[in-house]
């Protein structure tokens, strides 16, 4: 078993976590959670969308979070999600300079998120990619619904093959391979992602997996095994899949800490620090996460010993 | 990535999954569950133990349970539990032929669970297995706090490979390692179990990990990956950890089963049966349990697209 010695955490529970929440999340709480993250020593931070507010109420004051906080030194990366021209024209007016840009590989996925098939998506990103190049704004992109589509199923390797190969001939810095509803298996992404690095080795890819039918560990061994080193999480797990109530969201970031530092793979984070912002994150949103470490605490905490 | 062909699956939802439930669970719900768990398939299933029932009051129909199901043609190999002579000689008189002797790699949890020494236990272990071949009793043996135990922490590798040692002398023909209460991570699983199987080639081993911290389906897909082709596994993740309150318990059937599935590992279970079974634990427990399957279905199941 070989794995990289170092991974890089996006964080992303301030847009993916919240941004299914019943609670809309106001700004102060929403700083609270972001300082809490910097005190973890978070060096990427998905801080929220430019999509419709009416669409998604829940990032209607991102543009107002990247204010209060963009003048900081030391901050993180700060990362909006666009889906399509209009959102990075907004984020570029709030001064945004990292984007990533949001498609599917399904058609009925894209169609039913963003009223376009996959080539109508992917001409936009030209027009969207010129445009951020033109302003010195740097696009990352993700492929939704990599390993499976909710409506559709199966998504061809092959589909999946040619879209990479286009986003690699536009040179989009990192590709993101999302498992948007969590139907990615072990072997299917071990599988994939070395094709897919043996076809493409200059590459940089992140992978951004849901637990929603409990394998998003198992899928980031995995990746780690077919060499990748980079992985969107979000605290406590939050985040939701709008088809499978009650289901789990994103991979759950203390737990993913917790296994790569207990595999002796360095973070850089605090777990600790994930911890407090964890319990922080429950009393936010005013209801438990899935996470797994807020609830059982670190492996190498020691009990005491029973007096009875 | 090399995986076994086909892995067989212990179920021990009757024991580890009922021992620590606030509801004593009566003999026509066990009935009831064990009914669903042969419909699924199941072949091997730990349906209690012979330990004292003021100690474990949830496991004190286990004889009764046995009683109302041993004379089934086709029926699935049934293990009960014990944790000293006392237990096999109370096994043997309601006529079990199957026991599983478990013991604790740590002093420390050892004694808390059994008063006892490893060492007094490994040596009560000899006269049980007398008892055993004189009474053509098959015995397993399981090594509790493999991976780590809650009280001392770190077990010395050395420790686990001792005990292997001394467990393959005696002939013991499968041995479980356990994760009781979920410390193991992939990293550590692979290393033991690839030196384990280096060293004693044709012993069996079957791997017992609990989903504390999240790691349970990581640490077996390491597992799969060391040639491991066993696993004790609870339906409806049921179980727990009598140390962190709100923990969860073994690693879930239907998880294990969909994840085995989908990469294309037979089990010989129908994961619909298993659903099904467990969607009855819910109500028998009267709680909702951490299955992820029973909530989100399985990875193949189309969503119809909304007309929106």
């Amino acid at each position: 078993m070989n794995f990289p010695e170092r991974v890089q955490i996006n964080e992303v529970v301030l847009r993916d976590g919240l941004q299914l929440e019943a609670k809309i999340v106001p700004l102060e709480e929403k700083k609270e959670l972001y300082d809490l993250l910097v005190k973890s020593n978070i060096k990427t931070l998905e801080f929220g969308s430019f999509v419709h507010p009416k669409l998604v109420p829940q990032m209607a004051n991102s543009g107002e979070l990247f204010a209060a906080v963009a003048a900081e030194t030391q901050r993180p990366a700060l990362i909006a999600l666009i889906p399509n021209l209009k959102g990075a024209e907004n984020a570029q007016s709030h001064g945004v300079s990292q984007l990533n840009f949001v498609f599917s590989a399904s058609d009925t996925h894209n169609q039913q998120n963003v009223r376009k098939n996959t080539e109508e998506s992917l001409n936009e990103l030209k027009t969207i990619l010129e445009f951020c190049n033109s302003h010195g704004i740097m696009l990352n992109v993700s492929i939704a619904t990599t390993f499976g589509c909710p409506f559709e199923g199966e998504v061809p390797v092959e589909r999946i093959q040619n879209l990479v190969r286009r986003l690699a001939e536009m040179e989009i810095d990192t590709i993101t391979l999302a498992d948007t509803t969590g139907m990615a298996n072990p072997k299917q992404v071990y599988g994939l992602l070395t094709m897919l690095r043996n076809e493409f080795p200059s590459q940089k890819f992140n992978l951004h997996f849901h637990n929603t039918r409990g394998m998003g560990l198992s899928n980031i061994l995995a990746s780690l095994q077919a060499g990748i080193d980079s992985f969107d999480t979000s605290l406590g797990g939050l985040g939701g899949c709008p088809f499978a109530p009650g289901a789990t969201g994103n991979v759950c970031t203390e737990d993913v800490v917790h296994m790569l530092h207990n595999m002796g793979i360095e973070t850089g984070l605090s777990l600790e620090g994930l911890l407090k912002a964890s319990a922080a994150l429950e009393k936010i949103v005013e209801h438990r996460t899935p996470s797994y470490l807020l609830k059982a605490g670190p492996s190498d905490r020691k009990y005491p010993v029973p007096s009875n």
